[in-house]
Order: C-alpha cells, then structure tokens, then sequence
C-alpha cells in the first residue's frame, strides 16, 4: 500500500484527459501539491492509503476551472454602472471611480472578494489583467488559487502610474518579485491597441520575452476598434500587433470578436490562444466571437468571465454554458460547440490558453491537484442518462450551477469545504466591500452633475493625448519666425490661418474644472472665411510640471465636437463666470528633426492687447517621449532669440491685463 | 391593529409596480391569500399584528417570477439528447421516447420534480404546453403554484391522443374540469402553425373563446418555419395565424424569433401577447428573437425557460439575464433592455403575457400574495450601490442568481422556507424519476441502431400526414375507370404515367418495421423515359383500422430522397430479406365533389400477374376527415362497378402468389 494525502472516492470522475476518460465510482488519490493517481474506487482504495478520506458519492469530480480572463479587483465596483453608454459607463463612472479609489489596499480586499467568488463556483486558475498586480499576487496566494496576473499598462495615467514607462518599471519588478511562485505566473498586459502605443507594445512584449511569461491583451473587441485601427494604422488589428512584433510574446488575447479568418492563421501562427468572454461581449453589446470558426482553426481558446464591472459575476458556468449555447445561433447549427467541447475549454484548453497545461486543466496522474467536486443531483439535474458517455457533459453544462460546487481544493490544498470557504474571511471581506462601496457613493454623488458628466451625457467625447508640451512668449521681432521656420532642421507642413472666438466656462469651485467653447473660422488667403468649426474643450485641475520655467506640461483633456449653439451650452453647464477671448492665429505644423511641432502666432484681438505670442506646442502619450520635445522646445526657443523673461507660464485667459 | 396571517419586514421590498417603488427596511402584510399593505416596517409594524412574523434582514423581498413559456413534464427528459440536428433530436429521440413513456403517470412525476426546480428558482407562476394537461394540473396544484396550462393540440398521433379531434375533446373535458380553480388557469394549446392544419386553429381558437381561457402556441421560432409557412400559404406565419383566426383569441404566442415589423403590429392590434425564450432560442440555434423592437412596439412580452429538453433547466434568473444582454448585442446597444426592463418582463409583464396581470406579478394591496424572498448578501453579489435606485435591478439581474432564493410564498402559502421545499417530496421525486431515465436508457440502447435512427442519421426525412386513406381492387373492366374518369362529380387534374422499381427491406423482427427504397420513372408520351426519382419510405408497424372491410388506414410513414444508390441502401441497413416489385402505374389526380384523390392503375411487371389494379387514395391528418373520404372511396368503388370480392385488403407485398 501506497501512502498518500487524500483520497476522494465514490464520485463520477470527469476527467477531461485527452481520451475524456469518464469513471463512475472513481477515485483520485492525492499526495503533496499532486494528484498520484485515478481509477475506478475499489482499484485506488486497494492500492493506496490515505490520511483523508472523502466520500464523493452523488457528485462529479471534475479539474478545477479555468477562467481565461477576468479582472478581479473590479468585485468591488460591481454593478456600479450598468446599461450605459460605453463612454458614459469608461469616462463617466469606471476611470474616476479608478482614478480617486484604486490603491493597493483596494486591489487586495477586492481580489480577496473575486477569490471568495471564485472559490465558490469552482474555479482554481484566472487570468487578471488590472492595476497594482503585485497586491493581486499577495492575495491570489493567499486565497490559495492559481493566477497568471498580467500588469496592466495604458498609454493614459492609470491609478497605478503616471506613465507608461512607470508601468512598465512596475511590471518589471512584479516579475522579478514573483516568478517562480507555485501558485503565480506574473505577466504583462498592455491594456489593447487602442489604449497603447506602438513602442508600449514593444516594450510589454520585449520585457515578456525577457522572462519568458506571458501577454495578457484585449483583442478587438469591438467593431469601433477595428475601424479606429483601420483608419490609423491602415490595417485590422491583428495584423497590427503582428507588425509591432507583439505575437513574438506568448499572447493570451482576450474577446477576438471582431477578427477574420486570415487574423484566425495569423494567431495560430504565432501560437497566440484567445479568451472568449461571451456575456461580456453580450452585456457591452460587442458581438458574438466566432468561436467556432476559431476551434476549427485549431486556435486554442479558454472561456473567460470578464470583470464584474461587465458581467457581473465570476461564475464560469453560466459562461460555459453561454459559450456553448450562443456558438451554435452563431453558426447557425445547432451541434456547433457541444457540451463537452465548451467544458474543455473551460478547463484543459483554458490552462493551455494560460499556459498551464503542464500543471493544471485535468485530472491526470502528474498533474498539480486542482480538483473541484460538485453535487450531481439537485433537483435541477435530475434525471440522468447514461446510455452515452456524452450526456455527463451535458449534465455539468447544461444543467450544473455554480451553487454545486462543495469542495474545492487547489495546489493540493482545500480552499472549500462543503461550501465553507477555507482561505478568505467572507464576512469581513464583504463588510470592507461595503464600506467602500458607501464612500464610492458619497464620492459619484458629490459629483452627480459635474462637468464631464454633463459633458458625457451629451455625447461624441474623447480623451486627448496625455501630455501637452508647450511653451508661449511675447514675440518681440516678427522675423524670428521666419529664422525658425527657415532652419534646416525644420521642414513646414502646413500653415493655417484661424480667426479664434473662445469663451471660457468657470465655475465657483475651480476643482470642477472648466470648459472651453471654441469657434475656429479658418479664414483663406483672401482674408474670407472658409471653414468653421466648433469645438468643447474640457480640462481638469491636473498635476502639472515646467521643464527650467519655459516648458509646461499638463494632463487630462477630452474634448467633443460642439454641435449645438453656444447658448445650450451656457444653459447646460451654468457657468459662475464667463470669459470671451477673440484671437487671430497664424498656425504652422512643422517638423523639427523630424517630430511634430505646432507654431502658433497669435494676436488678441478681444480683449485687445499690445503685443504679439508665439506658442510651440505639442503632444504625446509617453513621459519620456514628453521630456524629449521639451528639451527640442527648448533649443527652438534660443533658434527664436526669445528672451526668458518674455517667457509667460500662464495662458491667456490667466495672463494680466485680461479681465477677472 | 389589524390582524393578519403574516409580516414580512426588514427587507428591500422591490414592488415592481407601476412606479416602481422600492422601499429599504420595508414590509408586506399578508391575509389569506391576499397582499394587504406594503410600506416601511416601522409604519406596517405600527398598524397591522401577525401571527407569523418573518425577518428579511439582508434580503429582497420580491414578487414571484413569471416563467412565460415551458413543458414541465420534459424534466423527466433533461440532457436525454443534446448537440444534435434537428430532425435527429426531434424525430430520433424526443418523438420515440414521449410515444412510448408519455402517460398520466410520467407527467405528474415530472410536474412535481419541475415544481420542485421552480420553487427554487423564485418561480410562482408559469405556462405550461404539454399532453395530459388534467394531470399537470393535479401535480401543480398539488406543489400550489400558479399555472396557465395547455393541452396540446397536433396534427400527428400524440401520447394522449391519436387524432386532433381526440386532443380538442379531451382539451374541452380539461378546461371544464379545472376552470374557476384558485391556481389553474386551463388553456388550449394548438402546438404551432407547422404542425396544425387550418381547421385545428380554428376549432382551438373557438374553444377557447367559449371559455375564454388563454391560447398558447408557438409561432416563428425558426426560420425553416417562416419559409415553408411562406412556401404552403404564400404569408409568413403571423398573417396566416391570423387569417385562420387565431388572434382573435387570447393569445400567447411564445418564440416569435422571426416576425417582422407588421407582424409585430399584427400581434399588438389583437392583444396577443409573447413569452421570450433566449436559452432555448440560441441551443437550438434558432436565432435571436428582436426582443427590443417588440417592446418599441408596445408589445407584451415575458420571458420563458422553455422545456428542460431545450434549455436544460428552468431558471428564470439565467433566463432574465440572459435576455438582458441578448437584446443589447441583438440591438447593438448597452442601453438596450436595462435590468429593470428585464426584471419587469419576469414579474409584472409576464403575468400580463399570462393574461394573469390582476392577480399576480407585482406587490401591491390587493394582489395575491406571491411572494418571494431572495438573499441579497453573497459574495457573488457584494458590495451594494445605493447612489440610485437602479442599481437594485443590477443586482438582481446581472448579479442575482436562482439559489439566493430562500423563501417563496404563492397565493399565501408558503412553498420554500430556507431553502426548504414544503410541498414536493424532493427526493422520492427524483429517485422515481431516476427510475424513468434507466427504462428510457433501456429503451433507447435497444433500438439503438434500428431503422427509424438509420434513416434519419442520413438525413432529410420527412412525416407524411397520418392517414393514408385508401383501397385496392382487381380491375376486371378497365372502361371503368373511363366511366368514373367522366362522373359528373369527377374532374381530372393530371394524368401520370410510372414504371416503378421498389426494393424492399425487411427484418427478422416485424416490429422494427420496413423500408421500400422506391425509383420511379416517369414515361412520356412516347413512352420514353422522361424523369427519375428516388425515394425511401419507411413504415412503422402501426394501427389499422377498417372501414366496410374496404377502406383502410395507416400510419406514421416517414418519407426521404434517396440520393445514394440502392446498394448504399443494402449494406447501411443491412435487411433480413428483400423483396423487389416492378409495376407499370397510370395515376390520375383528381377531384371527386372537390376533394382530392388518387386514381392508380397498376399492372405488376416481376413477379408478372395477369390481373391489372385499380388503387384509390388520398391522405389526410384528421380523423374526422378520413372516414369523411373513406365514405367517398366507397361511392368511387359503386360507380366503378367494384364487386367486394375484388377487393384486396393487403398491399402488393402481401398478396398471394408474390415469392415469400
């Protein structure tokens, strides 16, 4: 007789092997972190010894689940916002709640919630993608369950850095911190194309590579980002990370609903797998992923329940079953996605899709013990069939609830008991959940009404580039200009002509923020106007830097095409004060060693004032990047012959001489 | 103080009435089977004194779901065949198993496992289509919930009923039996405009207007529907359900997946209402029903499980989120079909879709007292958000899950408290119906492989209707035929001339029935050959009947092209024997005072026999009909001058001096 931990016996064992081996009355013996052995119960029960028995009579013992992609510290603003606007949902509600509320406390009690839930539907391994990912870690380990948790790095600020570099520096020290932890991949998550650069790209997958761990993405996930991709980069998306050198990486992209088959070979060239999250996809209304068209491109895709802000729970069986009843509409067929194909990738697809399918996905001899056992006879799964092997499948799918669940065990280790969950304090962790959830309440009330909110509500918004480098000065000698424009290192692209008309929404509390309403009369060479154009400006109270007093950085703009008049507006936002400021503008893009620069010369016209301005502004998404065309700035300031103290480090609405 | 049976108080009284009212720390009042007051708990404490007195701390407290669309006793049936086409499910399982286990017996044992799924899952009322309706209402008023149940009504032989006429009978005997009952709304269910003819709408329309009890039918679930409706009609399916008058009954139309905007504005002018069913809708990869349109359209909808044999469970929560995000990708709109949208189709508007809207589907003064009372405090559904009273709604749908159900109460009396069913024997129920799934297990693995399944695992078969009419006769004067060619009740249609080569397979076993594989070449004038076609036919062992020794009756004939070639045929099915039988047929259709028939003139080539034939046939679904035509045959038979000792009761296979 073999000693061992732990044996369960008397269940049907699914094991989800690649014969799909099914034994009823059978048994898996467990030693350590590892499963020894499976058979049929009197097979096991004569040939091993155990400190542990568990009696699985009436119940399935099934591989712990796989959940591909999720994001679990979002528990904590579950059901926050629900049946908006994509804009009015992001913009409105989940980047400010993120921005005043995520910290690593936040991430921790939030991930110590998602593992509660998790737990209890019968997961053992996710994919993470979110902010702080190194608190993530110490609560997923904690928690005891298996996590691939991919550091998340935007292209805008994020609650975790100011820059993309800062993320990527974070990303490279959570790796190193937690690489070969048993229960931890650390990986790194570029959060999509379309929130990335295609140098953040590079470098995500150049420091993945490094450490050979793996890329967490969101791949077109919706119609509007493939055309978005298609008008910048003059390609689908797939084919544009392909070029960016991204699927160098061991990519798990998450969604893929709107990709073609020719971006179908080209993951599967490059051994990318996909995470079909189907009522995030639904509840967002982003389409329905060709799931099956991708199986039969032998992709390898696992189920993922996407984050409670957009499901909004972590249950895989309802996503299962989902995923298995929605392909068939979708093809139209409906023996497409049966069963036992959606239950494998819930569990050894979804490990190969997380590159785990080494350790974890089945019961196999060998493999790391993430077992779960579920009841198999409520009321709402009886009767049962057994004329064919297939029908259990169609039982745990079809019919299975999250709810019947018992135990689960990961690692070796028992994280429930008879629906007791061992490793996470519930109640105190559902009472710090709600703590939160009363000051995130106070915090959306005290704004209900605010300016981007309103801004929100009337549609067509979008986030500028995070950085605007600039610099402005009283231009004493026309000709300076010329000079400039005439250097060899610079090359003109364009010049316009602008008369300017703004007026300038100012509130009470300068916290609110204030809103710019721009008319821009572009005017041709015979001095008539040949175009107009109307524009909102939104700008937050923001974090600001000077570069030796001349250079100004600022952050947080969005603005919207203003397509109704002035006075709605006026009416809309009910400004404390207003201020008019009417300016005519010579506005020249050029290229200075070969970067993108704006020259603006600008003369007030209302309130009018003496002297003439020159501003050299321009922008970018990357802090480093920022740094470099503040020093450019710098040396086209001393090619202009401006003088530090015409240097003004205010605009015009704050410059003296303009009314209060 | 006011005495009442009970008090519900502490909880979040989520009302569903017209204006919505939610009320924190609220109460519900409950006399007999009556709601008395609902308010704050303080005020209800204050005015009303209860002998039972119940804390929802921490829970909602919320009106009973609706579920607008099943077939409860097909629990007994759950996961029994899945994945599968069609006409495989249907015909290969579904219609075999219901023909030989379907009884009184198996439907109450099915209604009481089903009850048992719904009191878990917070369902209090549901619409039922299904046979031995009288026997579903015994078990459901046995389990006390409230049901709208309907006798089906088909064109085929059913469980419980060999004729249509048989099903409208027993319907009438069911709603005079049941009407007036406290929780049994009975109601006709005439299966769907595929599987009826026109004079069964009409009598089933009529019988429910007699009584004014509800219509329940399915309309436009799948596409193939609408074509062939479109194909037989020259309408789609609405116009032609309310050509035949249907509409004018109370009627609940469930699936409507496929209708279009007038038929949308067809049901609204009738009241006709509809029962959403996204589960089944999507396995059976029927499509996705426009859901929001139908609402735009002022449309009543509630929201359905459907059968277990097509979903597999009968969870209203799944079903309501489902709904919820279907209709926002289907719309291609987040702000599509909002949670509290959602919930209202479940609650409310579903018991308006049951035509139950008085009684039931809110919580109100005055309306029954079903109520439901759901733990609002798991993990799974932490933190809470209490900016706006939407949020609630959130939580329920995209959060709320059918095991949070702790208590439930319909027309005052409780049927689940602490998850504790009070009215169905649980596990006596599922081990009976434990005991069903091994006969059906039994039943099925022998017939494993028999012919019915052969044929349809090829694929492309088709019911004929279920009676075949007809006689046979030796022709001694064939000027008769000439003398009944030219009857004034006679008009020719077409005239037809076959040479037809019929192989037969036949088994050891006569039960399993037999297959003809039938070419038939069509001769022109010339006596050419001008067409060839191939068909299989396969007859059941099945229930004659006589009329006058002269007439006979079959039954249930399934027809297919045979687009193999016949030795394909020998070794798929591999007979015990075969018989092959070649014949020169003249076939005249014609209508005799307007009714179709079929005049065959046969002269049997191998095995050669000296007498000529006479076939006279036709085919109907109904019984009625049948000895209608029956009657008709015999005046054809006076006028050709047919002794009874010419008359051959037996087909050609059958008849002496064939090899044996």
């Amino acid at each position: 007789m073999q000693k061992v931990d732990l044996i369960l016996s008397g269940g049907t064992v699914v094991t989800m092997n690649s014969s799909f081996d099914v034994i009823h009355d059978g048994a898996v013996a467990i030693h350590g972190a590892q499963i020894v052995a499976i058979g049929e119960s009197a097979e096991i029960l004569a040939q091993y010894e155990a400190d542990e028995h568990v009696s699985c009579q009436g119940q399935y013992i099934l591989p712990g689940l796989v959940n591909a992609h999720t994001h679990v510290p979002m528990t904590l603003l579950r059901g926050l916002a629900d049946d908006l606007r994509l804009d009015v949902w992001l913009m409105g509600y989940m980047m400010p709640t993120e921005r005043e509320f995520v910290s690593p406390e936040f991430c921790r009690l939030g991930t110590r919630l998602a593992c509660a839930e998790l737990i209890r539907s019968g997961v053992t391994a996710f994919a993470d993608m979110y902010y702080f990912e190194a608190d993530i870690a110490a609560a997923t380990a904690e928690a005891g369950l298996r996590g691939v948790l991919g550091q998340t790095i935007l292209k805008f600020p994020s609650p975790d850095a100011e820059t993309y570099e800062d993320s990527l520096a974070y990303a490279r020290r959570f790796i190193e911190e937690w690489r070969g932890h048993p229960l931890i991949t650390p990986a790194v998550a570029p959060h999509a194309p379309y929130s990335s650069t295609e140098e953040l790209m590079q470098k995500s997958a150049e420091l993945a590579r490094e450490f050979d761990v793996p890329v967490l993405i969101h791949i077109a996930e919706s119609k509007q980002e493939v055309e978005d991709n298609l008008n910048l980069y003059d390609m689908t998306v797939v084919p544009w990370v392909e070029s960016v050198g991204l699927l160098k990486a061991k990519v798990l992209a998450a969604h893929c609903v709107h990709i073609n088959t020719a971006e179908m070979h080209t993951l599967h060239n490059h051994n990318t797998t996909v995470a079909h999250c189907p009522t995030s996809n639904l509840k967002l209304a982003s389409g329905i992923a060709p799931v099956q068209q991708m199986l039969e491109h032998d992709l390898v895709v696992g189920i993922g329940t996407d984050g409670p802000a957009s499901n909004n729970v972590l249950d895989m069986f309802q996503e299962i079953k989902l995923a298995a009843i929605l392909a068939k509409t979708a093809a139209n067929d409906p023996t497409a996605l049966p069963a036992k194909q959606a239950l494998l990738m819930a569990t050894r697809q979804g490990a190969d899709a997380l590159y785990l399918g080494d350790k974890t996905g089945s019961l196999e001899a060998g493999k790391l013990a993430d077992v779960i056992v579920m009841d198999a006879q409520g009321v709402h799964n009886s009767p049962h069939f057994r004329r064919d092997n297939e029908a259990i499948y169609s039982e745990i799918v079809y019919a299975g609830k999250s709810t019947d669940v018992a135990h689960v065990m990961c690692n070796g280790k028992w994280l429930m008991r008879d629906r007791q969950v061992l490793t996470v304090d519930e109640a105190a962790v559902k009472r710090e959940a709600s703590e939160y959830a009363r000051r995130v309440d106070v915090f959306l009330a005290a704004r209900e009404g605010d300016i981007l909110s309103k801004l929100l509500a009337i549609g067509g918004i979008e986030r500028t580039e995070s950085f605007e480098v600039q610099t402005k000065a009283v231009l004493r000698d026309e000709t300076a200009v010329e000079k400039l424009l005439k250097h060899r290192d610079v090359q003109v692209l364009k010049l316009n002509r602008y008369r300017q008309y703004d007026t300038y929404f100012l509130f009470d509390d300068p916290e609110k923020g204030r809103v710019r309403y721009r008319e821009d009369d572009t005017i041709d060479e015979k001095g008539l106007v040949a175009s107009v154009r109307s524009r909102l400006t939104f700008t937050m109270p923001t974090k600001e830097k000077e570069f030796d007093s001349t250079v100004l950085l600022s952050h947080s703009r969005f603005i919207a095409d203003a397509d109704r008049p002035l006075r709605f507006y006026r009416e809309y936002f009910q400004p404390t004060t207003e201020r008019e400021l009417q300016k005519d503008r010579r506005r020249w893009h050029i290229h200075y060693q070969g970067v993108l620069f704006y020259i603006n010369v600008d003369r007030i016209l209302r309130p009018e004032l003496a002297d003439t301005f020159i501003e050299i502004k321009t922008r970018t998404w990357s802090a480093q990047d920022a740094d470099n065309k503040a020093q450019r700035i710098q040396e086209m300031l001393s090619i202009l012959g401006v003088k530090s103290e015409d240097i003004i480090v205010a605009d015009y609405l704050e410059m003296e001489g303009l009314p209060g």
